[in-house]
């Protein structure tokens, strides 16, 4: 069953009791996988999400009231995430992995549709069902590390993880566009310790996307010019460049949102995850790595983030041809005991306060640099 | 110096002592005010403020940078928004108060327009002083209530100070947009105990106001009719409603993002707060005060939240034929011992996962009554 992909990472797609699937990425030189059985005795999933569009703001709203009793922060014994062992089976039924991929327990949106809450009889324009397929991501056994801890060579096969499974996630029928992100820490509601990120396979081109084209689309018809490629090219000549090699640039934005935010730009334009060559990957792993590590030096604390991997919407070229896969991270941690809240200004109206000068955080992270 | 305003509300203004306006609502019967001088040696406000516009979004971000050092969480005795006492002096030099207004001493926006933050010779496209005003309205003097303690008689009086206060600053040069909102909890970052809610008079259209009104304006061209009226005639129809009396519907929309989502419109169609009439003031108080008292009996806890008025730019006559004025109540408590925190769906991409339903909020809501 199991491929080698790119890299000598070797995939090795397997299923859980419930009939999930689940899918062993292994590092070059580990022993063909024949997947361990799931022993557990899993009731079959049952969700019940359901899209609502939202006519004042035209977007689509993910109703998933069947989440509310999921998993939250279990004592480290009780990790779901943790390799199983021989008293205690978890979601991941090998004794041992480099980084694995499942579909979530407790999913938003999931392949069986959810059931319409109400009986609306055909399903109207305003309601469709919750189709997609939300999977987690595990960055490896160890309970207690973090994304910072990982080597270049586990960052490198985490990137593996999300492209092979940006690809399959894209094939899947109704998929519009496949979203890859890590959310870290308690502080902005992390409800499993253990190092993981997810990935959404999404039935619709998410709103942060949608406007974000409209500007690129905007720019080209004002300036002729690509607007992703002329705000990299003003960032790289200023004064908020963080970290750089040759294929990626590290930046915090002019007009940062947050107290910590960085975008990662790869330098040649790629749509997505799978566009990227190996070289990009490599260089991705190296720069990262370094990024992740200063971003816990900056306060001297595990930093709280949310990384978030932009790729281009599937189905649409024009969107293709106007996006540029980016990875932007940023963090609601201002001080070493401040918060940033969304509140009145943030939630209420989208008007964005941020506390700390752009040009402040790029110089302390070039500064928390070993 | 005092005149009376609609429903016998007195206002009286003065200033402190670095210069900030304040001004008194004193409700019907309260004696003549003569303010009382601001005793304290005040440096003068220094605001380092700055827009800067973000290509991505085409949205201003605020940059505020000088007010990292606010005042957090002070404890009741140090409360700088109680009445002064011959001991202490407070941001309110009066010995008591019904409700009162003054510019905050670490505002976000204000009239200096703050200095740009690089010495970047002429502003450029990209960014602008930070022009504007922020102010604190104190909803009463006592440190230990909360909105929801209020009567009606005083809720009223805080809508004829929202409403004075929109008045004023929407006269005041550059405001395009005046936004009265409260920010209630600890649990949303709110730093000062004390019920208090803001004013910001704003110097472009915020981000959401521009979304909303583009999708009105497509609704317009699509259906011929005005997409708030259509939506509060479904809603009304439908069941969802929380309260409603003859001139105000409260209910939770049919795509509500938060787990607990309020919106409270007006039968009639106005753009702004002073755009309403005194019936429509009166029958607002008795049903706010009603829709605050259940929801702290939802969780049988202060439930956190966010009260944001929805108003009309101020110089775009299409966008004000467009627009209605519209409270939004929404909070993050989802359980009695949960949150909803806004990670890498809802910030990261725009997309909203609601763990309720909107109509079990609705229905609990409903039943929450005295």
């Amino acid at each position: 069953m199991s491929r080698t992909a790119a890299d000598g990472v070797r995939v090795t797609p397997a299923r859980l009791a419930d009939g999930r699937e689940i899918v062993y990425f292994d590092e070059d030189g580990a022993p063909p996988r024949v997947p361990e059985p799931d022993r557990r005795d899993l009731p079959p999933l049952s969700t019940a999400s359901e899209l609502r569009f939202d006519p004042l703001l035209r977007e689509w709203v993910v109703i998933a009231s069947h989440r509310q009793g999921r998993t939250h922060l279990p004592a480290a014994d009780a990790c779901p995430l943790c390799p199983s062992t021989a008293d205690r089976a978890t979601e991941v039924p090998a004794g041992d992995y480099d980084v694995v991929v499942f579909e979530n327990r407790f999913p938003s949106l999931a392949a069986d549709g959810g059931r319409v809450l109400d009986d609306v009889g055909e399903v109207e324009r305003s309601r469709r069902p919750g189709t997609g397929r939300c999977e987690v991501v595990v960055f490896g056994p160890d309970h207690n590390a973090s994304f910072a801890d990982l080597t270049p060579r586990r960052v490198r096969t985490v990137l593996e993880a999300w492209t092979q499974r940006t690809r399959a996630l894209s094939a899947l029928p109704g998929t519009e566009q496949v979203y890859c992100f890590e959310n870290r820490g308690p502080e902005i509601g992390v409800s499993l310790h253990h190092p993981h990120g997810q990935v959404y396979a999404l039935p619709f081109v998410t709103p942060r996307t949608r406007d974000v084209l409209a500007s690129a689309r905007a720019h080209r018809e004002e300036t002729g010019g690509d607007l992703f490629e002329d705000v990299l090219a003003a960032e790289r000549a200023g004064p908020r460049v963080v970290l750089e090699n040759g294929h990626w640039t590290a930046f915090v934005p002019e007009a940062a949102r947050w107290p910590v935010e960085v975008h990662l730009y790869p330098r040649r334009p790629v749509a997505d995850l799978p566009d990227l060559g190996d070289a990009e990957r490599d260089a991705f792993a190296e720069l990262y790595a370094d990024l992740l590590a200063r971003l816990d030096r900056l306060f001297d604390l595990p930093l709280p983030y949310v990384a978030a991997w932009h790729q281009a919407p599937l189905h649409d070229a024009e969107a293709r041809s106007l996006s540029r896969l980016r990875l932007e991270v940023f963090s609601v941690r201002r001080a070493p005991d401040r918060l940033k809240y969304l509140a009145g200004t943030e939630s209420g109206m989208g008007v964005f306060v941020n506390d700390v000068a752009p040009e402040t955080t790029a110089r302390l992270l070039r500064k928390a640099g070993r």
